[in-house]
């Protein structure tokens, strides 16, 4: 016999989200948009960063820890992986880490592309080390598309940059450089006979190129955000466990990082809509 | 009394060269240009690279055990520190860790701005990092010069992604790329009362940069680049251990990186000016 009436309200779950720097707070607003009855803690390893150059050992080593960090230390019960680079190299090594369900964010962008395709060609892109790691290709594959990825490395530093906005002469300036990208992407795609009708962002901080992007492609194809598709995916997840927690449950966010907590500080805002607070130094060891 | 005969030959000196990435390569392509009898010992230290996001105790750690490895394992006589976050936070630490003589990047600069300027105003363009440390205006207010630093952080990633062509429509972005930075840049300086005459490259990739650089400048500005004013400074120092040499001594390149080795070889042979060959992995440990 439960020793609790059946009217008990639960905690709210604590979330915990994790990149190897700022661009996963994209996924982590998405999240919120959610599930603002949720409590989250976000960390960002960015005195590893990028995640990109290094062997898969290596990450797999980092992205054990910083979930470790997020379980143990801070009380996540889920795990969303918002690091494309991790998600591709080190989800198993997480899973193994940590006694908490973990999801990345490759396999729920290429689902959500996969309800939204009809010809079943998909557009993919990322940064370079995504991009050499084919994980796109390959959940996609597994869900029935074809896809045809290309690394645009020069997407984060202009977001970084904050050259995001259409109406300004920066904004103006990532508009060509995106339609340089794509002019290429969409010129191989036809020269290998496909026809794709969704461009999938393999990239957490192409959320911000939104707009440029969707202005930059026929209407005949769809934008797909990963960060959406993942947030999805994770309140699906976490349907039962919420609505026990019931509704009024104050939310949350504690944002840590490893390293330049003042650019985190600064950037932070811009991905996540709102200022994040103060930000949080946490020293994982070299 | 000596027992060599006063015509002895000796070997070609190594000069070491240093960076945390590739783009102390246009530094190396610089003292070859200068020394071709020499023979060059070249690290990228990329399995550790941006330096510019660490703490000063790490980079100096990173960098002693870079220049160990040239000085020790490939019999260095000479160092150029070829990167503008170790020049600036770690020259000390680097000519405590070995034995012979060390040149950074930064103060070549400041002494060929000094020469180049009339009006002792100098702007300084460099990465977020360098900019950060302000080593430039520390070493331009030590020759009596007054230095305005600004952080151009897209023009590294437009570098590596060789959008470096004036007459390529890749390159026309770049070149409204460094018309905002550089319009940004000169209004300051007006708006401080500055009459700047001097341009000085702060980082080892701008040198691709320059005839993009000189075409958005006025006449009365000129593009000062570090990376010549280092080879300059290193060749007054060697002149007597290369006429030691003699002539004729077999010029030769050996190049290391930590990691990424085949994006050294891609990205190497666009900032030398022609292929590097075989690029040797090393491991400095973590």
């Amino acid at each position: 016999m439960s020793s609790f009436p059946a009217s008990e309200i639960f905690p709210a779950p604590t979330i915990g989200v994790f990149d190897s720097g700022f661009g996963g707070l994209t996924v982590l607003r998405a999240l919120i948009e959610r599930m603002p009855q949720a409590e989250f803690a976000f960390l960002g390893d960015t005195a590893r960063l990028p995640y990109g150059s290094k062997s898969r050992r290596t990450i797999a080593r980092y992205a054990a820890e910083s979930a470790q960090f997020l379980v143990r230390e801070q009380g996540a019960e889920f795990l969303v992986i918002a690091c494309n680079t991790a998600s591709a190299l080190a989800l198993d090594a997480i899973q193994d880490a940590v006694q908490v369900p973990v999801l990345g964010v490759i396999e729920p962008g290429a689902e959500a592309a996969s309800a939204a395709s009809l010809s079943g060609d998909v557009l993919v892109i990322a940064t370079d080390a995504t991009v050499q790691s084919h994980a796109y290709t390959a959940a996609c594959r597994a869900v029935g598309l074809r896809a045809l990825e290309k690394a645009c490395p020069l997407l984060v530093p202009l977001v970084e940059e904050g050259w995001t906005q259409p109406a300004a002469m920066t904004g103006a300036i990532t508009a060509e450089v995106i339609r340089i990208y794509l002019d290429e992407l969409t010129r191989t795609a036809a020269a290998e006979g496909l026809t794709p009708d969704v461009l999938l962002l393999g990239c957490t901080h192409y959320p911000l190129l939104r707009p440029l992007l969707e202005a930059a492609v026929p209407p005949s194809i769809r934008v797909i955000d990963s960060a959406q598709a993942v947030a999805d995916a994770a309140m699906r997840s976490l349907k039962g466990r919420l609505a026990q927690a019931g509704a009024g449950s104050p939310g949350a966010i504690r944002c840590f990082a490893t390293d330049s907590v003042d650019k985190f500080e600064r950037l932070g805002s811009r991905f996540l809509g709102y200022p994040v607070g103060k930000v949080q130094l946490v020293d994982l060891g070299g």
